[in-house]
């Protein structure tokens, strides 16, 4: 078998086999196949695509490329969810304490903030002591103890969809569906979970931009975890708009007990609870959406969910008393508000826009080496659809220094548009694609 | 600027600047560009092609990324021939001492057989005693003399195809017309030719099987040439069957040596001569191909073109006298001839079968390293539209050992088809394009 045979047959439109892929991958992470045949097979992948067969055959050889999380001895079932990314997502904090509370375990992997869109880990770590660093072990007792448990992706796991992706990265070759999809399925795989669902999202705030471009990922993702028989469901969700009233780290995690105490916003409940409804229909613990969703509603509603957020908290090392303290008025010193012109309606918020100003404020990076602060951000008063008064607070952006905070208010300021005519209402769930 | 900012670009379909093309090309050839960047446009290039603009960018930056030939204090004009490869192509040979005798310079600078095509520069060094590696000085001097000189390419000249070539050749981006265009271009502008008359063969013995193919290579040639400021004439030319009767290097010079004499085989002169006619137009050395041809026939019923081919034998190292002596009767030992099962025509000889047939022979090369025999080949009693006997001779192989033989007769057998009907003759000049 000859690499560059590989690279020709892709590139004229031919399905590889297991075994093609398997020498092509695994060849690179031994370093026998050199980067230079792995890029330009990349960009016939770019242009080829790749069948629901071979994107499943890349994600299995980029699964075993490292080691599985062993969840043996635990009783299931395991359940997680993955967003593609966008600006106030904090659904993950909200959601895996519903659903383990419903006897569901989440043995959540996730990621943190790079570019526009915000990081679980980086908002679960604005809390004093918290840390996302877990020793296999130390997951295993969390998900044992509370239901589920939040750790970052380590070296061992999933070599080569590091390997890949920094290459991808530099050769203009990261968007590609099946390519997507196997780094997406290979990492969750990896985890242990038996049943995935996937938050797609949509629009300027999200990776892919456009309903179609969402659905084409979420299919493949559907598709692709079929073939390797998970149980999937995948929701296509909006991303106009940043999710909630909150973007910034800690501030999420506030929103997210505001959530979890039933005064969330209902843009974020909506999108949470949708998301929560799957996780136990394809986890078999709810035989429809309707049962799942007063199963939810209970566990929020006995405050179960809160209790189980704290304990997760606590046990991964945060200081429960000082997060409760801070709650309000972790603030950083530098801030100033978005107005408007004049009396009128918010009529959009770019979440790009305001992505991008989180980052200018420190909420997020620019490059993975940048560190992130727990107490700046935006907090919102108005989101689109709103009346608003001529001066009236839209947003209130804090900085840790005039410098950052001038740069980010430009970007804001330009993220918010203003109108005569009430905007039509955003509509948060666009679709569901499954394979149960 | 950034490499995979150029990379998406292209891969998107944009146009490059020149800045953009230089900054690739000249920071891989410095080693400040990794080949996995490179290799990644080549493959975005494969798929979004270039525009004339953009491949005479690309041919242009080439052609500076190493020394070229410098004929100043030589009176012109320069003009030159290549062709894209074929089996029993001889042409070069010929051609060069009969449009220097009509007062056209020719700088060649060939290649050396590889795969299925041979190498001008082979059949030359089959004279004992011919060296086509000359120094710049010697080139000069030869192009002065005789009006003509053949070299091989040196490592000075043109680094950054030799550079791309060898990345394209692992990475399955070696079928991409422009990238085709500015290999050819670059090596062609770097010896001093004015005018360029290309000869584009199309068929199964050469690099572009159909011709649309051909057709996309030769325009691709003409309009980046004219985008450099050249003259150029693209002849597509048949290429289904061997050119003239023979296949093997000395094999090919005594062929040369016949049509020199008035005596070689027709589909060779015409193709010659049509090649020729199109050097004298472009240099403005005749107004039309018909006065062309009419100072092409003087110059070879003169004899003047063979003494010219002589001169140059004897000035770049070859022993004339012994060439002359060997001619007819330089025959590796060993050999058998392909025989007609039953009296009829033959209706095809596959050019690329006969090809392969020579490589195992000697008379050409799998790999740039395999050395080449003068006295093996193919020599052919018949071509496809003649009419054989039952057991009578169609071709016969001559090779050093058993082994070669049978494996290239098993391979020249299947090459040869034969039935009752007479075929239509070949067309061998298919299409003229060009850019005056």
């Amino acid at each position: 078998m000859r690499a560059v045979d590989i690279v020709m047959k892709k590139r004229d439109g031919g399905e590889l086999s297991r075994e093609e892929i398997e020498f092509l991958v695994s060849g690179y992470v031994s370093g026998n196949i050199p980067e230079y045949q792995v890029s330009s097979w990349l960009m016939a992948v770019f242009f080829k695509g790749m069948t629901a067969r071979e994107t499943g055959f890349l994600t299995d050889v980029m699964l075993h490329s490292g080691k599985t999380i062993d969840l043996s001895g635990i009783q299931g079932p395991f359940v997680d969810k993955h967003s593609t990314g966008g600006v106030g997502d904090k659904l993950s904090l909200i959601l895996a304490p519903i659903v383990a509370s419903c006897g569901v375990r989440v043995p959540m992997m996730s990621g943190r903030s790079l570019g526009h869109t915000g990081g679980t880990l980086d908002k679960l770590e604005s809390i004093p002591g918290y840390t996302a660093r877990l020793t296999e072990a130390r997951f295993r007792e969390g998900i044992l103890a509370d239901g589920f448990a939040m750790t970052g992706q380590t070296e061992e796991i999933v070599p080569a969809d590091r390997l890949l992706y920094s290459l991808r990265d530099v050769t203009a070759t990261v968007e590609s569906v099946p390519l997507i999809t196997a780094s997406i399925l290979s990492k969750k795989c990896a985890e242990g979970a038996e049943a995935l669902v996937f938050d797609v999202k949509s629009g300027p705030g999200a990776f892919m931009k456009t309903p179609e471009d969402a659905e084409r990922l979420a299919r493949s993702l559907v598709d692709t975890g079929r073939a390797m028989g998970k149980r999937i469901i995948a929701l296509i969700t909006d991303m106009t708009e940043p999710l909630g009233l909150t973007v910034g780290n800690f501030f999420e995690v506030e929103e997210t007990l505001d959530c979890l105490e039933g005064t969330g916003p209902a843009d974020v409940m909506e999108v949470t609870l949708a998301l929560s409804e799957r996780m136990l229909v394809a986890a078999g613990k709810a035989k429809d959406a309707e049962s799942a969703r007063s199963r939810c509603l209970a566990v929020l509603e006995s405050k179960e969910a809160r209790t189980r957020f704290l304990a997760n908290a606590a046990r991964q090392g945060g200081d429960v008393d000082r997060m409760l303290a801070l709650r309000g008025n972790y603030r950083a010193p530098f801030h100033a508000a978005v107005t408007a012109p004049s009396s009128s309606f918010v009529t959009a918020i770019n979440a790009y826009g305001i992505g991008m100003a989180s980052v200018l404020l420190g909420a997020g990076r620019s490059k993975t080496s940048d560190p992130v602060f727990p107490d700046v951000g935006i907090i919102f008063a108005k989101k689109s659809g709103d009346r608003v008064e001529a001066g009236g607070e839209v947003c209130t952006l804090y900085a840790r220094d005039e410098a950052a905070l001038a740069g980010a208010m430009d970007l804001a300021r330009k993220a918010v548009s203003f109108g005569s005519e009430k905007p039509d209402p955003i509509k948060h769930i666009l679709k569901e694609i499954s394979a149960l």
